[in-house]
């Protein structure tokens, strides 16, 4: 029979179609155009002389590169200073972004930083050794903090700067940025609202695109403190809860990374109090791109989070379908992350979030990737206190 | 929080988990091992005696030798005769499949098979030119009739046989394979029950893989009555309507075909009185496998069923992500639909369903091929009148 | 056996893996982070006086906000005025992006954009029966013009608008965005790199999400030359040439669309003189999503170009497994099309690259999209001379 | 510039297009149509007397349902005796089946079934106490056997029955159908040929669906003995190797599996001598259906094996993109595994394979299981000794 008996009352006489609440472009689009408001945790007034957010930058090497790019194009953000020893990398960017010779600073002009009543918080993005001076620096001087990970080389300096931090009533932000991946944010967000139930299994895949130079990982602080974290991190964020016991196996297929007392695969299993298992594997060479999945199991169903192309382009032909690789590394790979991590900072800094990477949880995801650590060393489970 | 808060009863304490009705092969399987019955249209009891349906089989070609497998592995079929002119083939198959000499016989004998009274039926699959008289002596001898398309050369003559089918009352199957694969099907049950409302659009892709040849394609009736004709029938069926208007645009890039006065590249549009339109595109040659793909759209939405592959497998390597192609031809990519068109046919032989592929329906599809073989010719959108 | 037979040298002593080709966010980062240099076609010195270009902006609405951000976004482009007749939206985004006040103009104000001698291009985004003039000046005034489509209202005025542009010797870049997708852009390259061979058949959907406003439809120019012409630009550019007839089914299943005499629902076939053909669907009201594909098939093989979904984010339940929807619509569908498109125009105006979307293409476009109209009006095909 | 400059020689001219490898449907249709020889790893001349496979069937339990229809589906099978206490059983499947009443046998007539100098095998799908007594008998007898794993409740009494099979030269297949399912075989394949290098890791999922009975769990032998020794035996095969170290952690989620002294969750991990690691997880009770994956990851790439859905269907609504489930249980998603495996134990009995299966691989994947259960219990890690 035809079709035509399910025919229907116009679409302008039904309610009119709005985006589905996943397409966060959208979203940003409407409030770009001033056709919405932008959805924030604590809806308070933000002051007007916050309404801008000054800010100084810390280094110009990996990290920073891509803080630089997200804070000239973040609205709320005001890049006041750039402070970096080579004077030709700071020439460069400021011809690129026109920035005034005021902005431009080597690290021995750092006081200039720290000074200023008007800078509302540093980005930090320097080598670790020098996270710990700077962090307490720029807390002492009433600025909010965001550091890349770790806050410090030794957990009892990330200590001293959290109770800094406390102290200051300032916020101190540890940049774990696949917290802030679209994909891993809504399933988190689905897990916690009960779509699969009670968890009985969260899973992560982190492997690692391009291999990184055999001169970063001898100052990595190995792959547990090095990669392991963000994966600790993200399944106590997802689980909502820390693990009771740990246990680890590694490997080193590369002679190099074996040379150096480092592992290049890994596979770690926690055991959580509610009774949940996580299970993770790490390498640090996936020829085939950055390799970054999430996977939540439970008695309601299973949440996965897959890897990203840059095209949806699939092409068909004698021998097969074939679609191209995964992002290759995490410049790509976490492009959105970044952008919101600094929008994160922005509301932590004018009250209207709170900090999603407070010092308890970075402590304990440290505790813990220590206590893998050990379990790779002596071969057997390790229990976790805290 | 830790998601213990979402602790639930035992799940034996809930209604016991049972299959999605979409997994037909574990509804085969509680058949199959006597835990629940066949589901059918009509739920007549069915005589003793048509338990077992004696079937003859006529020729052992391309689509014979798939039915020959399928009449074999179906319980509700005994295969009581097979025709096959070729005494070679008829000594493999029989060693093979360890039929008795009765069951054996050239086409000059086939007086056997139309005077046996314990036969129900017939599967003619010889080449077009004797299905007229097969299709005739078969209904009047009483046997029901599945047969390849189409059920004669000339419109006429397939008016005839369906005008004995009538006279006889025995069922006449035209067997249109593409209406029993289980994607098809599954899409058109949905439409028709208004899952995406009042259908605006029905599209088709069919596209041949291997490349016919040109023996084949010199006696084919050309592109329209034999490619086409699976799509006009299969959005027909879909929209539960007729067109109005059809146009056609073809192409000839192979020479060959070019040469024998056919297309080997078709695009035709059908437009329906409700005012749904249909878009087909057809090709002889598709090196990346046999294409053939449905879609269907509405104001609720949209269903599409797409290509199957052999593996459920991906490569990823460096140069990106790999799937096996798709299946190659219309053996394997309609296996099941061979399967289940036989099982209708055993269906209507016993009552338990009606007759999906009628005459009337048959006829018209041959002449909206005709409208578009015109439409093709002179250029202009063709009428269609039944 | 154990595949430690397979044991190779260290990564570290092959070549340094680096991103595919295909990543293009990646290559970003690089040039972001001055590790790299951006890719260009002519690659030529930019003289120091155009490294940053001064732009003005005419029009803050849908497509006018789009360009806003991106403009602000993109370190290549200085934003010397913004010229829109709402004081109020004038002031909001000069608040947001902490413009000068010199930058803020009123209509009546716009001499001052065409006098500035230190101004290198105009991005116009007005109502269209505004562009003939604004485009017309900005010419005559030595600016580069990126113009919304249509050019102008009539063909007539188009023309002339190209012919200015012509005399000038300035570039006049018409708005197709979706040109600058980079799924479509992969695709067109890889077509015209003889990835599938000669083209036998192209094909695209368009289908619009959210319904647009009847207000909107009624000062649109029909849904031929406000959506078909996308689709025809698209086909025309990937087969490399243009139709030489056209054929166009369309209906109206919503009775305000009907009422204007416009239509809603629309398949229609191009034939080009290589034997190519094309078939596009557009409809005005996809309720999944705004649905955006091209696929192009040829005797190598078939591309295809598929929708995009804001999270790779799967859940599975024991009712199936579920993704989000596509995203919503062109702002967030075409996100990255738009960034691209003012960096092609960056790219003209500089030196380093040709007019993607010249006066010839455009107006050819226009015609074809005329050919169809006349089509559906007509029932018939329509041969098409340029 | 149009694609007609890639114009190319016809198709007829060119190679024949011939059906990609891993379509193994169309090889089968080839090889039913007379049209090629099924391929087979020892290419020997099959004796006449044994080209037909005479066996007898033990039980018509769920696998047991699942070896009668495809015994009879498989021309290279004679079903000459079927073993059953439940009379109504014998005469419900005599009758779908026609088989003679000689075929019909009550577990007290079973001396016939020993006694027949022309049954060639025997398939066990009994209860597990049953194995030991028929597998001896059986293989004294002279027979074939395929047996439902495991082979003997005890390993001691297993081993025995491998010796009785060594020294009557009989074969003894225990049958883990998994081996068979088309897409992990092709990933061995491939990862034995070298397709992603030295292995570095192997991921599997096994999670059951629907949730068993729990009158099943009590004599299932607990979750390692019951469903670890797939996934074992699985990675073993991939791996071409044999663990030395495994780790498991187990939770019990559901309390009736707690109250029996079982887990319902497992996470563990194995450690190979060549360095290379493998992660499980297992669940009893999947919602979404019959979760079974396998993922294998090397220097070269990665190799993955998802699960399978019945139809190819997707549902776009403005809620999201459905999917039908994936497969519910084991008799769907094992269909075709469950017919290769047939398939393997006639070649094996015709010597055109060798026993995939063999004592010594049954007998570690049983120590292995052990070991697994030892170390939850211990909740520390075992090495394991074979």
């Amino acid at each position: 029979m035809a079709t035509i008996k399910f025919q229907a009352n116009s679409p302008y006489t039904q309610a009119k179609q709005i985006a589905h609440p996943s397409d966060y472009r959208h979203e940003q689009y409407l409030v770009n155009a001033g056709l919405s408001r932008r959805k924030v945790k604590h809806d308070i007034e933000v002051a007007s002389h916050l309404q801008v957010i000054n800010v100084a930058l810390f280094a110009l090497g990996r990290a920073g590169s891509i803080h630089l790019g997200n804070i000239m194009k973040n609205p709320r953000l005001n890049l006041k200073y750039l402070v970096e020893p080579s004077v030709e990398k700071l020439e460069r960017v400021a011809r690129e972004w026109r920035l005034p010779p005021s902005a431009l600073l080597t690290p021995d002009q750092q006081g200039v930083v720290f000074g200023d009543e008007e800078l509302h918080g540093v980005v930090i993005a320097t080598p670790t050794h020098l996270h710990r001076d700077l962090v307490t620096k720029a807390l002492k001087a009433g600025k909010a903090v965001l550091c890349e990970k770790p806050i410090a080389e030794e957990m009892e300096s990330a200590k001293h700067c959290y109770e800094i931090a406390q102290k200051t009533g300032k916020p101190l932000i540890c940049a774990f940025n696949r917290r802030f991946d679209p994909s891993f944010c809504q399933l988190q967000k689905e897990v916690q609202a009960g779509a699969i139930g009670q968890v009985h299994l969260v899973k992560t895949v982190a492997r690692d695109s391009p291999l990184p130079s055999i001169e970063y990982l001898k100052q990595s602080g190995g792959i547990f403190h090095d990669c392991a974290v963000h994966d600790i991190d993200l399944i106590c964020w997802v689980m909502g809860e820390y693990p009771v016991e740990v246990y680890g196996a590694a490997s080193s297929f590369i002679p190099e990374v074996r040379d150096i007392g480092d592992h290049d695969t890994v596979a770690f299993t926690m055991r959580f109090s509610s009774g949940a298992l996580s299970m993770t594997d790490l390498s640090r060479n996936a020829v085939y791109g950055y390799d970054q999945r999430l996977e939540a199991f439970g008695p309601k169903g299973m949440l996965s989070a897959h890897n990203e192309r840059p095209y949806q382009i699939r092409r068909a032909t004698e021998a097969g379908d074939t679609e191209p690789p995964i992002l290759h590394s995490f410049p790509s790979r976490y492009y959105e992350g970044y952008v919101r991590e600094l929008d994160h900072f922005c509301d932590v800094v004018q009250g209207l979030d709170d900090n999603l990477l407070s010092g308890e949880n970075t402590l304990r995801v440290s505790i813990i990737a220590s206590a893998l650590d050990e379990s790779v060393k002596t071969g057997q489970a390790v229990k976790v206190t805290y």
